[in-house]
Parts: structure tokens; C-alpha cells; sequence
């Protein structure tokens, strides 16, 4: 099966926003972010609130910035790592917009890339929002121990990134496009430590590249910067690896949201992780970069740890999915 | 904006089967369903285990019916109601299938036939599996107490169904076709018992219908049946009185999904839910009275009620969401 669907319309960015939290806010990429909250309760009495408000205020800030009202938006497609996907589904119910609630662990943002552009190519929107979320506080909970309870992290475990970002695809002319995407299948390559998600998504990211790469038949420098989800320290130098044993060097060419949104400095395990870190960074940094010309082809693999609590108590292993979405300013 | 999406060509089913549960099986509409199991283990060690293979099963079976491999499905569109959508996951790994994860609650099979028909319609994909299941111990544990416990229930609750459905869409020719989808809004009508979805989730169901009607321009008896996902015994009740109040009258044409699946003796409470209730009831038994040419104009209401333990216990109301997709043969 092919993976790969190219667009000859090929989806545009409108418009495109993000809030990062305070850690964010401290780290390299913090100029990039239109908005930096610092307090994780962000003025509410409940992380989740926090969270949902992050997101609202993401999508109503891209939104605005398209001077886009929401009646013109033909469907809003969300998703972020908690349990039913309540954040989402908060926003969407906030804006009473048609919704698909998705979920692809940290490969949401991209899973709602590739699905909405092939919405806007297709022919049944001319406007789609896509919007995803994370929160060290409501993920930490929900996923790991009680934050209060100070649990210490093995080095491979990575720090769940603050945010939101939601950008708003369309039609027609634009400078950031969407000229092809590639669906990742999901997998599982046996690994089944939840601390260590970053290793156990890199052969779905290293699957998902080659298939991208042997579909469109591109010369491997075809892109001006490669970017995975949340591979972070670890994962990253796996995927060098195993693609350095194809014979296959993207050298500085290829890096990972998850070692970009953090500084070394600021004590966050093998690097960054959530739904928010591959859209904070591709969203913040790179579409900025696209914007301004400092590179022209990117190439963003969102990867996802489709695992559970209950899967892991259960001694199963952890499935995973990475999704390829080019991204080219000409 | 509009919600209705009418499809040129429309995608058709080539395939489907169902797989129910023990109590489901005892059911009005038993000799619908292509399997039922006699224990909700299923001969697994946890009910998780059972829930995925019954997903497994039901969409492994609907491709060797289509005599279709999966190298042949472009994408798998899947959910559950279980956190993290793991059983979708699981099954997604298990067949390797380029994935994308979905969640609307119980209205999870209508966000997937929507979303697929618009990828094939789009010309994205030839074929398209979609499948969600549901399993009452797995979300009585998640989602409410202990079964141990036993813990009495209200009137209006109602039983999560056990089973699991898939269809593969596809285009070209075929008996039963997709002629139009209306997606849903996420709405919030400041209900907030989790004890009676089925009352939360009607007013959406009526804003969707409505929409539907208003959008296509059709006369209220064009449809030989319409279906709403689970709203039960008390939602339905409420449904046919706001729609009385508009001077619509569907008769006995109008029906629920969580009504029609079990017997009023089968102590289920208001009726059934779940992801697979609407799924099963759609597939089982709607598909082959089209097939039969009982009836020929159909329109399901997949109907979701978007909350969480979690906003539950934060004090917040109940997102909800409807999705309908029309399925007519000719």
C-alpha cells in the first residue's frame, strides 16, 4: 500500500498560533511562542481547565489572525493525551464547531495535519482549524505518579511540554503549503517500557522516513530540515544509527522537537514529550523559519506511544505510529 | 456554515460483519450478528484482551468477506471508549495498517464512516476499514465502579454494549452507498448527570437532524428509517417531543440504536451505549435490511457524549455530538 498522497492543490497555512508554558517559555524556542502563560494553573483552579483554556486561546488567536471568523470554519479537528480527549472536546463544544476528535498519542497534531489536508484537497473544506494540547501537570497525573509525590525519572523518560498550537489550513493561495503527506502504519517493534517512549517510537519514525523517502523517490537532500516528534536525546541517536546503517546521513538536516524545545540546561530528562511538543515546534519555530525564508522544504515526522496505563499493567507492549507532513514555502 | 457533505460518487460498502457480546447475543437482534461470544473473556485473561480481539475478528473478517488482504486497505479508522482508544491501537499494530486514531465517544463509528467516506469520495483512498468497539466490563471499570462492587444504577443509565463492528467503505460499485454525511457540532446544553447521557446527548441529536433536513432541503419522510446512536428509552422519548414541538412527527420510523438492542425484559436499565451499540445495531441489522430491500433510505445518528471521569469530578457539564451519515440501497 502507498502511504504517501501528494496534492496537486496543495493545502495552505492561514494562520497559525501558540501558547507554551513557563519551562517552554524558559527554554531556546521561547521568542517563537506568541504567548507564554507562567503558572501552570494559568489563572484556574484545575490543570485541566488550564489546559483547555491554553487550547481555546491557541485556536481563537489563529483564528483571529486570519481575521477568520469561526461560521467560516467548515471543521475543527482536535485531540491531546488525556483521557477522552477532554480538552478538545471542551474547545470544540466552546466554539460549537464541527469536530473529529483524534487521537495518535503525540502524533496527534500531525494525524490532524495530514487528515485535514486531505479534507481541504479533497474538496470539503475550504477552512479547517486543527488544534492539539499538553500539560506537564495533567499528564503526569493521569499517566505517571502524583506530581506532589516527587517520583524520580529514569534518564530515558522525557518532560511532557506545556502548550497548545492550532493552525488553520484553507484553500488557495498562501505562502506555507501542504503539498504532501504521509500516513504512518502502526506498529510494534516489542519494546514495552513506558519510560522510554522516545526509544520505542524511533522505528516507527525510521519506517514511516524511508517510506516517504522510497514513495516520492526525493534524493535524501531533498528537504531543508527534517524534524520527528518527540524522539528526544535517546531516540534521536537510534534513528542517526539505524539510518546511518542504510548508508542513509541527514547529518545536521535532521533533528527532533523533543531536543529542540528544551535547553540541556534545564534538567528535563532525554529532552521533551506530549502532543504540544511536535506542534509547538513545528507551529512556533519552523513555520516562522518557513515564513521567513530561512528554509524553504520541511519535512515534520509527529511520532505517537500508543500505549496505555492499563496496557502496560497488562505486560503488553507499546504500538506506535509516526506521520510524515511536508511543509514548503515557494 | 454548512455541515452536510454531498458525495458525486458516493463510497460503498463492500464488506462488514459484527462480532456481539453474551448479553447482546440474547438480544432481540442475535441472528443479525456474525458471531457471539459466550463469555465476556472471550477466552482471554482480561477483558481489554477480549474487547481487542472481538476488533480484530470483526474487521479480519469483514476483509475475507470483501476477499480483500490488508495490503490492500489504504487506512484504518478506528476508536473505542477506552482511554488512550487501545483497543483501536492494538488492533491498528496487529494489522499494520497506516492508522488514524479517532474518538467521539459512542458517536466514534459515525465520525469513522464520515471521515472515511469524505477520503474515498476525496479520492484519497480505494478502500477504507473502519471499526470501533465497546465491552461492557471494560467500561464499567474504567468509566464507573468495580463490577464486584455492584453498585446499583439509575433509571436512566444505561448498559454499555459488548461487541464490536467493522466496515470496509470503498468506491466503485456496491449495493449499499453513501450519499451524504452531516457532521456533527460539539454543543453543550449544560447537562451534567453522567447518569443519563442519553438525555445529554438528545439535544444533540436534534440540532444535527435538523441541520440535516434543513440542509438538504428534503422532505421529512424521505428516509425509510432513521436511527440515533443511544439515546435509549428516556433521550428518544425526549427527542420525539422537542421534534413534536417543531410540528415533526417521524412516527415509527424514528427508533434508537440503544432501544432496539436489547429487550425490555433483559434489565439493561434506559438501554444501551457504548461505541459498538450504534455500530452494531447499524451493521448487524440495518445493513441487511437494506440488503433485503426492506428498507432503502437510512439515516444514523451517531450521538457522543464527550465527557470524562475527570471534568465529571471538576463540576463540569456534558460536551455532546452527533454525526449523521446516510446509507441508502439502489
Amino acid at each position: 500500500m502507498r502511504q504517501t498522497r501528494d496534492f496537486n492543490k496543495p493545502p495552505v497555512v492561514l494562520s497559525y498560533a501558540t501558547i507554551a508554558g513557563p519551562k517552554e517559555g524558559e527554554g531556546p524556542l521561547a521568542s517563537y511562542f506568541d504567548k507564554v502563560i507562567n503558572n501552570l494553573y494559568y489563572y484556574e483552579d484545575t490543570w485541566e481547565k488550564a489546559e483547555q483554556k491554553m487550547l481555546l486561546e491557541a485556536c481563537e488567536l489563529a483564528l483571529q489572525k486570519a481575521n477568520v471568523t469561526k461560521e467560516e470554519v467548515d471543521f475543527f479537528l482536535a485531540g491531546d493525551l488525556l483521557n477522552q480527549v477532554i480538552s478538545a472536546n471542551f474547545v470544540a463544544k466552546t466554539l460549537s464547531l464541527p469536530f473529529f476528535g483524534l487521537y495518535n498519542a503525540c502524533a496527534t497534531f500531525y494525524e490532524s495535519l495530514a487528515l485535514g489536508s486531505m479534507l481541504i484537497a479533497g474538496g470539503f473544506a475550504q477552512k479547517v482549524l486543527v488544534g492539539v494540547s499538553s500539560h506537564y501537570a495533567t499528564s503526569e497525573r493521569q499517566y505517571r505518579n502524583p506530581t506532589e509525590q516527587g517520583v524520580q525519572k529514569t534518564p530515558t523518560a522525557q518532560w511532557t511540554v506545556t502548550g497548545a498550537a492550532a493552525v488553520l489550513l484553507g484553500e488557495g493561495e498562501g505562502q506555507l503549503k501542504i503539498p504532501r503527506v504521509t500516513v504512518g502504519k502502526a506498529l510494534d517493534f516489542g519494546l514495552a517500557d513506558p519510560s522510554d517512549m522516545g526509544g520505542a517510537m524511533t522505528p516507527a519514525a525510521y519506517d514511516t522516513l524511508l517510506a516517504h523517502f522510497k514513495e516520492t523517490g526525493f534524493n535524501y537532500d531533498y528537504y531543508d530540515l527534517i524534524a520527528t516528534g518527540d524522539l528526544a536525546n535517546f531516540g534521536h541517536q537510534v534513528l542517526v544509527k539505524l539510518l546511518a546503517e542504510q548508508g542513509i546521513n541527514f547529518g545536521s538536516k535532521l533533528t527532533d522537537c523533543g531536543i529542540l524545545i528544551y535547553s540541556p540546561l534545564q534538567e528535563v530528562n532525554a529532552g521533551g514529550s506530549g502532543a504540544a511538543c511536535s506542534a509547538l515546534v513545528t507551529v512556533g519555530y519552523v513555520f516562522d523559519e518557513l515564513n521567513r525564508g530561512k528554509i524553504s522544504k520541511f519535512l515534520g515526522l509527529g511520532t505517537g506511544a500508543l500505549l496505555s496505563q492499563v496496557t502496560t499493567q497488562q505486560g503488553m507492549t507499546i504500538p506506535v505510529i509516526a506521520h510524515a507532513v511536508a511543509i514548503e514555502s515557494y
